[in-house]
């Protein structure tokens, strides 16, 4: 007899099916992006918060934000995180401009969570966040990244590559292909992974820790584009994978 | 020496507060409704899990759901409890003519669960969706009620009244004054009280389980209105005053 060695895994999708999916939540299903990256942000924090070492007396998490729905996720991350009790230190160097990403940025700003200035030429208030740091969280780039890296994403990327502290990648780990996986100099492979809604092809290209978060999707809608729900326990919006 | 019977009880809040705080999040801390009815929603779904017999096999649960943002916050707990296993039904007498509560209304749809017909002269509907539930939430009046109760909603509060299931009332109990609590024939009081955001005054009067839910708020925003952040506990949305 024999066993499958994937039999926990759960189906993956492809770069259009991801695009796909996102569309239809917001065309058909009725669902504003406000909603959605609440949710999605708050998966995130929890994934932090089960991954963490709890023992730390250091509270600082950084959260990397790229200009895209991406960061939005990881700016509300940031939010979540500090109502937990964790002190998020935002890197957000390309501020999206809309009335949601202004909102965002607002209520971190009312919670007095510090941002970390941006230049191309100076990055040591950069390198000090990821030294001061006991955990990383990726919200670079998402599935519609396109190579190469560019500017103030460049050093970001480098200081990613080199870390030696737990980083959480948002979705997909930032430059990498959605369905290929790594495709630059700097795809690395964080510790930990959360996949947004479904996990992308990607995925079987990572080592680490998957989890699975966005709570909001039924049965028929998950099989209609090919995946499945997770068997989500209890109260989570995260599931892992293994 | 002396003991406080009051000591873990949260400071409430009164009418005029509780729409300055609501006011403050939204224009001047940067939230949409979006964002705070999704969280709000979320505690209350969280509350039904934490306080339902979760060893009965019938998983029906009753929402009532009424015209205004207390209704938003029903509409957005029955989704969740869907995604928690939960069955729920909706009444929805007078929906709301705006994006947000189309969008809520479409994915309620779009998941199938049933919503009950609403006429003021036929109740029978109603009456057998509570009779079928194991439990029915009350999101019906929030903070801004005003007396008398009207129409379609006269019945819908007395079958509330004469219920004997486990009632979770969101945010203050329907019909009650939110300074003063019971203000009419309908003023019940149920088993469960959710106070989103701050407690109210009114629920001083309320004999029953009070959980306080809405976890968007810091230590110095709470101390400027007079209220305090529940010490939450790990994830939780929720957290019960005792």
């Amino acid at each position: 007899m024999a066993y499958s060695t994937t039999a926990t895994k759960l189906p993956r999708v492809s770069a259009e099916i991801a695009a796909k999916i996102d569309q239809e939540l917001m065309n058909e299903d009725g669902f504003s992006i406000d909603q959605l990256m609440e949710l999605a942000g708050l998966a995130v924090a929890e994934c932090v918060h089960t991954t963490i070492n709890q023992s730390d007396s250091n509270k600082n998490v950084l959260i990397l934000a790229g200009p895209g729905n991406n960061g939005g996720d990881g700016l509300v991350a940031a939010r979540h995180l500090y109502m937990l009790g964790y002190k998020p230190l935002v890197y957000y160097p390309k501020p999206s401009k809309s009335t949601l990403f202004d909102g965002l940025q607002t209520q971190l700003h009312k919670l007095k969570i510090p941002f970390i200035p941006a230049s191309e030429t100076d990055q040591n208030s950069l390198q000090k966040a990821f030294n001061d740091s006991i955990y990383i969280v990726d919200a670079l780039f998402g599935f519609s990244f396109k190579p190469p890296v560019r500017g103030v994403f460049i050093p970001a990327m480098r200081m990613l590559t080199d870390s030696k502290k737990p980083i959480l990648a948002v979705d997909i780990p930032s430059s990498w292909d959605v369905n290929n996986g790594p495709c630059s100099d700097f795809s690395y492979n964080p510790e930990i992974l959360i996949s947004l809604t479904a996990p992308k092809k990607s995925a079987d290209h990572f080592k680490g820790r998957h989890f699975i978060g966005g709570r909001f999707i039924s049965k028929e809608f998950a099989e209609k584009y090919g995946f499945k729900v997770p068997p989500y326990v209890g109260l989570s919006q995260i599931w892992e994978e293994k």
